[in-house]
């Protein structure tokens, strides 16, 4: 059974200054779900039917879940159809960025304001085993539900970090040069692959800042076909084909 | 000022069965509407603000527009943040799928759910210049307002079809060969890449269908990193990634 106030609670966390006051973010989704039962995180709830606790036995043994009927579930989704599992779990304390465990790529997004950019980034850094995500402060929360969705469990396993980023690109080994993403720069076709790299995202608005451009090592662009008429490409889309094309 | 009947049909062209009944979809936002003010397609209305219609006086010499001021087009709006412009244009008739006028590479989707995605995929492919994409009819409708609002644009510039994909690969000529993203197919680094080509994704919970998979001439697969963790790509994601390696 649900009580009113844990799905008031549930609600609550949907908003960032609530889930910065109990250190809390929900996941719903199977796939999102168990990704995080099976990381490092503190459970806090899940809530699930019985049909999906019979399913999942096996990778839920040792964890306490509560059994809710769909209808409740529905009162508490934040998506348009409800998943038949919920679960809270703690927010990790914030840790420092690890220079010495950057791999061969680190990616650094400013100013990416839209939760399924965040998300699909995540997922994708992830299936190209990027470990390390550092954002802007004014990079939407990964703990928004919607980052959480588009991430697809990804997030349990990719860092990211929130920093001012102009300090910490001054604060980085001399060895690892910064490669920005803009509109007229360098054809990633022909630019040279370091074995480190730092991979600069700018915002879906405006791109990288004046602030930031001037502390690049290289700017690349992705080139278009002389055919293409699109002005830009969306910023998850373009991070994907950088992630793409320096881990081949 | 915007009649309390303009209010009704612009929030009813938010449904599909709206849309087939009056052949009509709205576009939000400056870069989309004057995309399309600049495409073949029909104009049946323009709503803007009075700044927005001074700042853009060129582009729209010719066209009449209705002035109107923020409030009401935060009555209408379907975006979090309303636009300055919203108009309405006639859904173009479905041309058929021209074989002699396939670019290099021709887009397939079967049964694309996320209107996220679509529109991305729309903005991708006018990017890499290609001209068509055909869609199962299971795909969701571009002229949803969030494919249009996602699409930035491209739609304008882009060809979406709708119809039987089997039926189409069967009809193709015998030079174009079919190649499907799944996901353990032969590596994309690995594959030949020949001039002329289809590229088949399938929907973001099944991939493609068995109805499908047989008909393809070669299965290919956008390679994890050995320390990935995602179970898969985002299905715009790995359709950029394709565009962007076959369109090197």
């Amino acid at each position: 059974m649900l009580s009113k106030a844990k799905i008031k609670h549930i609600h609550s966390l949907r908003l960032g200054k609530f889930r910065k006051l109990h250190g809390q973010f929900v996941a719903e989704g199977s796939i999102n779900v168990l990704d995080f039962i099976g990381s490092k995180l503190e459970i806090v709830d899940v809530f699930a039917t019985s049909e999906w606790i019979t399913r999942h036995r096996k990778e839920i043994r040792k964890i306490g879940i509560i059994e809710v009927d769909a209808r409740e579930l529905a009162k508490v989704t934040a998506l348009k159809t409800p998943s038949e599992v919920l679960a809270i779990f703690e927010i990790p304390k914030p840790s420092k960025i690890d220079f010495e465990k950057l791999g061969s790529i680190t990616l650094m997004l400013e100013d990416i304001r839209d939760p399924g950019n965040l998300g699909t980034i995540i997922r994708t850094a992830d299936w190209f085993g990027i470990r390390q995500i550092v954002c802007s402060e004014e990079t939407v929360d990964c703990y928004n539900p919607k980052v959480v969705q588009a991430s697809m469990g990804s997030l349990a396993r990719v860092g990211v970090y929130y920093t001012k980023l102009k300090n910490l690109i001054k604060q980085k080994p001399a060895g690892i040069p910064v490669y920005g993403a803009v509109m007229n720069g360098k054809s990633i076709w022909e630019i040279e692959k370091p074995e480190r790299l730092i991979v600069l995202v700018g915002s879906e608005a405006h791109g990288i800042s004046d602030n930031l451009l001037t502390l690049l090592d290289e700017r690349l662009t992705i080139p278009a076909s002389s055919e293409g008429g699109a002005e830009s490409l969306n910023a998850s889309i373009a991070t994907a084909i950088i992630c793409y094309e320096f881990s081949k």
